[in-house]
């Protein structure tokens, strides 16, 4: 990895816990549709609405909750009361405002990091919500850039490295997502660190392996020091 | 304005008809709700909810969408049933998917501009409804940047200039709202004019008028041609 200029960091299950909360809000909203229909049935059709969803409602939780409410409604034939959507609009509200949890490693990894690299976010989802988290995350005064893009193609990657001025193979990116954090960096000559989260949205797996020499994949984030330079 | 370098156009009821999309949907929140509450009471309510929403929420139609349903649920005491908010969530995904409709004189003013100025979007709201809506403008090859900000203080537009390494007498920033638009680049050393749209949101208003030096109003969008060196 000779010639690393800027690193750029996914932030959800990367720099801190994301999915987690949504199988949480999964399991609840089980729970309070229990009564109407089986938890299995739930999950199934939830993922199905936010798939079909997510090109007009884009990542986060609010096109998250949206396609949460619209299941409860279809899911139970018109038949669940207003006063459990109510709650599950709490559930929303509940998951906007949780503390930001980093994982293990991450403020030391990236203290020894700043200053010998540009280090920048490089997330997906929606605007204000991983702009508050960012904050309270306590780590934001660390990185020379954010980039919130809608999504993660190679098109979003290829015009972040326009702006950033510099050449794919200054580039390395670090993410928990083969889909999003991995192959299209890789797709435009950068380079890529998949760190695995023990939970993966079914959205963002990947069948194949993937093979390039320059692919790395480690157990956590501390483990890139001793890849890099 | 001599020496001005960017251009900075607000979307929504700048570019775009927008606001007029969002009263239609409240009017038709209001006939959904009328067996229950009296249409004043119902935009009366909506306007609190989505301004103590705001700080969580954000701007665009999702969080407007969200606040509609927790409205309508809170406002008939939970007897709204699950078909009425379900033809509300309709509404919104109807509300994502209106075709973009420029503005009077839009496409004639920006193609007289560019190539003389550096043309940017300067908006807030929802980060992939925005991009849709300049995909589906059919103007967006003219533009050399768009910023898509979670709002539009004095920090973000700092943060704006300092991205586009210019300093604030080189930015004129052109929109309909005086809260959004004028006030921040004013008071940051730029320069700002204002094309009032016929309805304004309620969220937007500003009461003081504003008496600056390096502020103009004008009816419409190609007035600005006049007024630029």
């Amino acid at each position: 990895m000779e010639g690393i200029q800027v690193i750029g960091f996914d932030a959800d299950d990367t720099l801190w816990v994301n999915e987690t909360y949504f199988l949480e809000t999964e399991q609840k909203l089980r729970l309070l549709l229990a009564p109407y229909v089986d938890g299995e049935t739930v999950s199934a059709e939830l993922f199905r609405t936010e798939s079909r969803n997510m090109p007009l409602y884009g990542y986060g939780v609010k096109a998250y909750i949206l396609s949460v409410l619209e299941t409860a409604i279809c899911i139970t034939g018109g038949k669940v009361p207003a006063n459990v959507l109510e709650q599950i609009l709490a559930l929303g509200k509940e998951q906007l405002t949780k503390p930001v949890e980093l994982l293990d490693g991450v403020e030391e990894t990236l203290n020894a990091l700043v200053g010998r690299y540009r280090l920048i976010v490089v997330t997906k989802g929606d605007l204000l919500d991983q702009e508050q988290k960012l904050r309270r995350s306590g780590i934001e005064h660390l990185f020379h850039h954010v980039e919130i893009m809608s999504d993660k193609t190679d098109r979003e990657y290829r015009l972040l490295l326009k702006h950033l001025d510099i050449r794919p193979e200054e580039f390395l990116m670090i993410g928990n997502s083969v889909r999003s954090d991995i192959l299209p960096p890789l797709e435009l000559g950068s380079y890529a660190v998949h760190i695995p989260y023990h939970t993966t949205w079914e959205h963002e797996k990947v069948d194949e392996p993937v093979v390039n020499p320059r692919f790395f994949t480690v157990d956590s984030l501390w483990d890139i020091i001793s890849l890099l330079p």
